[in-house]
């Protein structure tokens, strides 16, 4: 007998990642192939579409709906993608094309909103209806969901927690064009930087022989020293997880979430740093929220934007009926 | 002919407002009747009921739906107040008593949201789907509505935008129980503290007139020294202006709001007002949300509130038809 399933797919600019899901969450098949960046990425959703089909075939599924996660500035009600950098993308109208190609209903978000709607449908956040979700990679991106739903805000950029102010005067360059957001002092790079300062400035310690060693600080550095035990690299997490925990205090203060999730590289040091941003998120939300607020660190990985993608498809073409 | 409308109620310490409102929002008729505090405010919603019944049988109304905004820790889902120490209610059923005394379905929810509500509706932010109300009165209060919808959070809790932590160190006891809220800065109260302390400190201009010849320093004093260029009580302004900036910039880094919405006491200053928020609101905010979001004075005055429950009433039984 054919199963009914969604597909979700997370579109970076590496991989296509593609997963055939029940409406119950359950990823029955999942598999990635290689974006194919040449020109400007006209080929990339015919090649999806392809292995979509091709897969769907080999396994006995048909899809009833899909999911697109996508890198970029987008317009999520007609499902086109104003830019996206990463994949070479300007003013395409995927969900248009997709349709077309796969003979499904399609919708389109951004690829953060829906690693925070994985999270919120399968992962740390499982049935949460009020979650915010903070990645904290190379980047700092962030998804936001209040009453159940993707917050998009005016023209799509909502959810935009990396680029919150943190340090009002004489902070880092960042690439939104302002001075001092979370992601120059709490993203990996942003770890790593400090690290570096710290060392050239304190001349001592872990981080020091690391730097010898390697010419280079990274932010695992950083974490694994401060888990050892090492002051310099102490002070770095301590000074990261402050503006962090103020920035999501702040957010929780006006959102009242049931839960904050922590995800990428920088989420791996796990308890350790949890515990960190728990005490600095306590100084600033109010008592209730600072006690009643879930902070954990996510649980999908990279399954996050699949998962995110088939469960928008879910509730865009099968709860809501749109 | 009896002409059908949406009763809106909303329910102060000192006043109960009322209004008849059309489905596209104008009002009918409004009036008011003292609150009455006796007994744990165990007859406000019946004489409400009463003065409601009343008039709407003299004019030749049909009440609808009925919304209420009320203050204090509200379950929004079931119109069960928990706690209203304005008022004195604790551990109250409204929904349920005002159903039963008028006969039609009535929605309960927070105050400060439904003046939100009301501005959104047909006030400064007439249309806008996404946007942030501030009220700048004896506390700070806000309502944040996303996507259309009233923001609750997880425990009703949303909205808090007067507890956004504005001061890391050393900042004023808050009635909360932090320090350094918003509202220790940009309230009414706030700004006349700093203007207090500014005068004692500075001994010169306007406010120490002030200050020598009524004994206290209002907000009111400082908005009004620092539009005739008194130094003393511009540097105020520009301090509650720079934290009010500060924290609106950074919720709209996350919420991309249309627009922003100023109410209260405190709003009256007006465009001398704006002018410094908007010119702080920039330094913090993302280029593009810096470019796009408006921030204007509220419109509707004591009107919001009943306008918003109607606009709730309306949004709850007859377009989602709950």
């Amino acid at each position: 007998m054919v199963q009914k399933v969604l597909a979700g797919i997370d579109v970076g600019g590496t991989t296509v990642k593609m997963a055939f899901i029940s409406e119950e969450g359950t990823i029955h098949d999942k598999w990635e192939i290689t974006t194919n960046q040449k020109e400007d990425g006209r080929y990339i959703m015919q090649e999806a579409a392809a292995s979509l089909k091709a897969r769907q075939e080999k396994m006995n599924f048909k899809i009833v709906a899909a999911g697109v996660g996508a890198p970029g500035f987008i317009d999520v009600e007609n499902g086109y993608i104003y830019e996206a950098v990463n994949v070479g993308w300007k003013s395409y109208a995927l969900k248009e094309e997709l349709e077309e190609l796969l003979g499904v209903p399609v919708v389109v978000d951004n690829d953060a909103n829906l690693a925070a709607g994985g999270e919120k449908w399968k992962g740390a956040g499982e049935g949460a209806s009020n979650l915010l979700a903070v990645t904290l990679g190379t980047g700092v991106g962030g998804g936001i969901i209040a009453g159940g739903e993707i917050i998009h805000g005016q023209s799509g950029m909502a959810g935009e927690i990396g680029h919150i102010a943190s340090i009002k005067e004489g902070g880092a360059r960042c690439n939104c064009g302002k001075k001092g957001c979370l992601e120059t002092v709490a993203s990996a790079t942003g770890i790593a930087r400090l690290g570096l300062e710290a060392v050239q400035r304190e001349q001592q310690g872990f981080l020091q022989s690391v730097l010898k060693e390697n010419g280079a600080v990274t932010a695992k550095d950083v974490l694994d020293g401060a888990k050892k035990g090492d002051e310099v690299a102490g002070q770095v997490v301590n000074e990261a997880m402050e503006h962090l925990g103020f920035a999501l205090a702040n957010l929780s203060n006006s959102l009242n979430p049931d839960i904050i999730v922590l995800g990428g590289g920088v989420s791996r040091a796990g308890s350790f740093l949890l515990d960190k941003l728990r005490l600095e998120f306590k100084k600033y939300a109010i008592p209730k929220i600072a006690e009643d607020t879930k902070i954990n660190i996510a649980t999908l990985g990279n399954d996050a934007g699949v998962i995110g993608a088939a469960w928008i498809a879910k509730q865009t073409f099968i709860e809501k009926g749109a």
